[in-house]
């Protein structure tokens, strides 16, 4: 074999292996989000924190300051392509062609620069913030939480051998077809990659996302990664997150204002998009609250997505209230996206979807049927079901360590790392959720905002990824 | 990436993709059988066979005969390179220099040439033979082996996408360290790679050496494949096979003859090689007549292969004997070579080497126990216990194949292919075997050989591999 001489020369003289190659590398609800930004609060100035809920797993101790500060400045060099603009302008995002105003793609070709970011290190964790104008600074969450991921990734490959290396990557790969051959076949499955975010590598989400393409077919409806999604041919999914609603309640003047701001945002958003982008995001202050004191338009949104309340329960309430209001939920769309796996996938498509598998278990049929209300499961489609899969899907490298035993605790083990919107033009947020142990923001602002909203169909879970 | 344009433009015309890559690709017991063949025997003549005793798979619908025919010719026309040939004369082997007399290793470069062969494909079978002077046609049995069970792969891998091919090796690499995970660390484990013969691939046996080697460092004593222990500076393990007395037995002009030649061969032997190259293989005629009726001299030999009896029965009773001949077991060295998995193996060493792992189950203790005719099991060594582990390990495929369900066949099953001396001088060989299932020759011969040695301590078996 003749050695490829310029090759080799390049890759003994890197100065960064970029771990965002692209600023395409992103959730694409954030660039939905940030042309409705763009579009409704250029004035609004925010701040992003990071925050590392997995409190046992000491950061700064594992990445290396320079490493994630010459990262963080790769990606500020970043322009989008001509290319990537043009695919903006070009491609169809829920069947639907020009959902980016022609205005807003030029300001992202010429206008747009992720301001500078502070970086600390506290007691073995990294303090990260992100503050500036909200459209200039909100692309920052999901490349900083990507790059410490991965950087957390390579400090755990750096002290493996050439061998052990190998092993991992059998596991996990081994691992994950496991998994595609129980979803695979699943009749009227659809399921999406969620998972950029807290991903153990971009390289191995991409192998991920390609492998679930090949094996799944139509039933992989696509992924959250706007780069891969561009790359690959593949739809481009997601609509809004939580710091929307985040930035609209702190920026309200009164309790009243407060309390409506969360309809006020679906006001606005329905102004900009339309069909399938109509997907709410009800728990940012509490699910049953949200419900019950929605106007009735807010009936006539496509979907909803669940990210902190029990799904199974979580669907079956949001049916009911279809039926409250008369709308027939068959028609409507029901995402769930909280620290998903294959399980809970198979048991939700089973309730919903009304579709049971070989791979299904008494346990997994039981787990349907207490949700029931009493009624039987019947094989009927109950409403439009679609599962966002994050963590699990493009991180679960449990049991592939060959560093650890058999269930003990890895160095690959994702943590709970979340860049939240901890300011908007200066004043703190909140965000509840239907998970107390979720909750973000001072004791006195929680206490503000759940006096204002209650705390109806709350509960603790664990967090786990 | 700048694309290597040479590498592709030499990737898209290769003409053949080579299995046999070197003459030392073959067990070092050929290269010591060669020699002693050279020395010994340079007039007789010898043909050898292909036999698939897998009759359920049709090798001639699996591998085109133009490929193999490639192959076969491809090797044909390799020598043995000056560095091999250098390291043969330079090298130790089993901790002596100098194994290999000058005036043979002269012979291999300048005057070994394989023969041709005859292929014929019948009801689905393919038949190879080989004939020739014995010292020029004995290297085939290896390489033609070998040859088949990697085509044979290919034609199974031929069917996949990448992705699946992909699915292939990482399953079968996960499987692998799962069984190299469960061997690490058990003390004095002795464990050699057997497996050229029915190995998935050449990179795959290459894969998995390597991996053993990194894992269990000394107690994975080396390779039988002389190319890899080259190659890789690996001790090159293995001694004699039972072409030696099958070939000498059919030499015998009389029952008298063929009787003593099993231990004319061990006389020879020992004239030829010796300290840990005297390691006999008692079975070919059946282990217990071969030790009951040995001269005294044979319990001085260092050790005894076990090749197709239970090697739990068959080291009680070589250690009995060598009690019998007031010989100290514990110097004496005990290979099971036949079948061998991890379990076994743990088993064995349990057994005779008095260890005990972590891994070990109830069962595992209680098969070691039982063969302790009413002793208890004590954690002591009995004798210098080695595994010769093959087709589990070079070709373990089980469950990998994505193209089938858990357990059910697949194309990657191994099939126990063999290649038999069927002729020496025109005569037909016979084998006998600890096993029944095992026995090789006419029925005629059969029963004048069963007449002569009797059938002590033989039974049947099931073939695995």
């Amino acid at each position: 074999m003749i050695v490829n001489l310029a090759e080799r020369a390049h890759n003994h003289n890197w100065r960064v292996d970029p771990i965002v190659r692209s600023l395409l590398d992103t959730d694409f609800y954030k660039l939905l989000m940030l042309q409705f930004i763009w579009k409704h609060f250029p004035e609004v100035n925010a701040r992003f924190t990071i925050v590392n809920r997995t409190a046992g797993v000491k950061l700064a101790e594992r990445v290396a300051e320079d490493d994630l500060r010459l990262q963080l400045e790769y990606v500020r060099g970043l322009r989008f392509r001509k290319s990537e603009l043009i695919w903006l302008a070009g491609n169809t995002f829920y069947g639907t062609r020009g959902i980016f105003d022609p205005r807003f793609l030029e300001w992202l070709d010429t206008d747009l620069q992720l301001p500078e970011f502070t970086m600390t290190a506290v007691d073995g964790q990294l303090r990260l913030e992100f503050d500036g104008p909200w459209a200039q600074v909100t692309l920052w969450e999901v490349y900083a939480l990507s790059i410490l991921s991965e950087l957390k990734t390579r400090a755990a490959l750096r002290e493996l051998s050439e061998f052990e290396l190998d092993i991992v990557y059998a596991r996990a790969k081994a691992r994950l077809w496991g998994k595609i051959e129980r979803l695979r076949g699943v009749p009227g499955l659809r399921v999406a990659d969620f998972g950029t975010r807290r991903r153990h590598s971009f390289l191995w989400q991409e192998y991920v996302v390609r492998a679930m393409r090949d094996a799944l077919g139509a039933a992989f409806t696509g992924t959250s990664n706007t780069y891969l999604a561009y790359k690959h041919d593949m739809e481009a999914i997601g609509t809004n997150a939580h710091e929307l609603p985040m930035a609209l309640a702190a920026l309200a003047e009164n309790d009243e204002q407060l309390k409506a701001s969360q309809y006020h945002l679906l006001d606005l958003w329905q102004n900009t998009y339309q069909r399938e982008l109509l997907v709410m995001l009800p728990d940012t202050f509490g699910t049953t609250q949200f419900l019950r004191n929605a106007p009735e338009w807010v009936a006539d949104w496509t979907g909803q997505r669940i990210d902190s309340k029990d799904p199974f329960a979580a669907g079956e309430e949001y049916i009911a209230w279809l039926a409250e209001r008369g709308r027939d939920a068959r028609g409507k769309l029901m995402i769930a996206s909280d620290g998903l796996d294959v399980d809970t996938i198979l048991a939700l498509h089973a309730q919903f979807s009304g579709v049971i598998q070989a791979g299904f278990t008494a346990q997994d049929f039981q787990r349907a049927e207490d949700f029931l209300d009493g009624r039987k499961w019947k094989p009927e489609r109950r409403i439009r079901f679609s599962a966002g899969w994050g963590t699990l899907l493009t991180n679960d490298f449990r049991d592939c360590d060959p560093r650890r035993d058999t269930g003990a605790q890895s160095a690959f083990d994702p943590i709970s790392l979340v860049c939240k919107l901890a300011e908007a033009n200066g004043r703190a947020t909140v965000k509840l959720s239907d998970n107390f142990a979720k909750a973000n923001g001072t004791p006195e602002d929680i206490a503000r905002y759940r006096r204002v909203f209650g705390a109806e169909g709350m509960s603790n879970q664990p967090t786990l990824v």
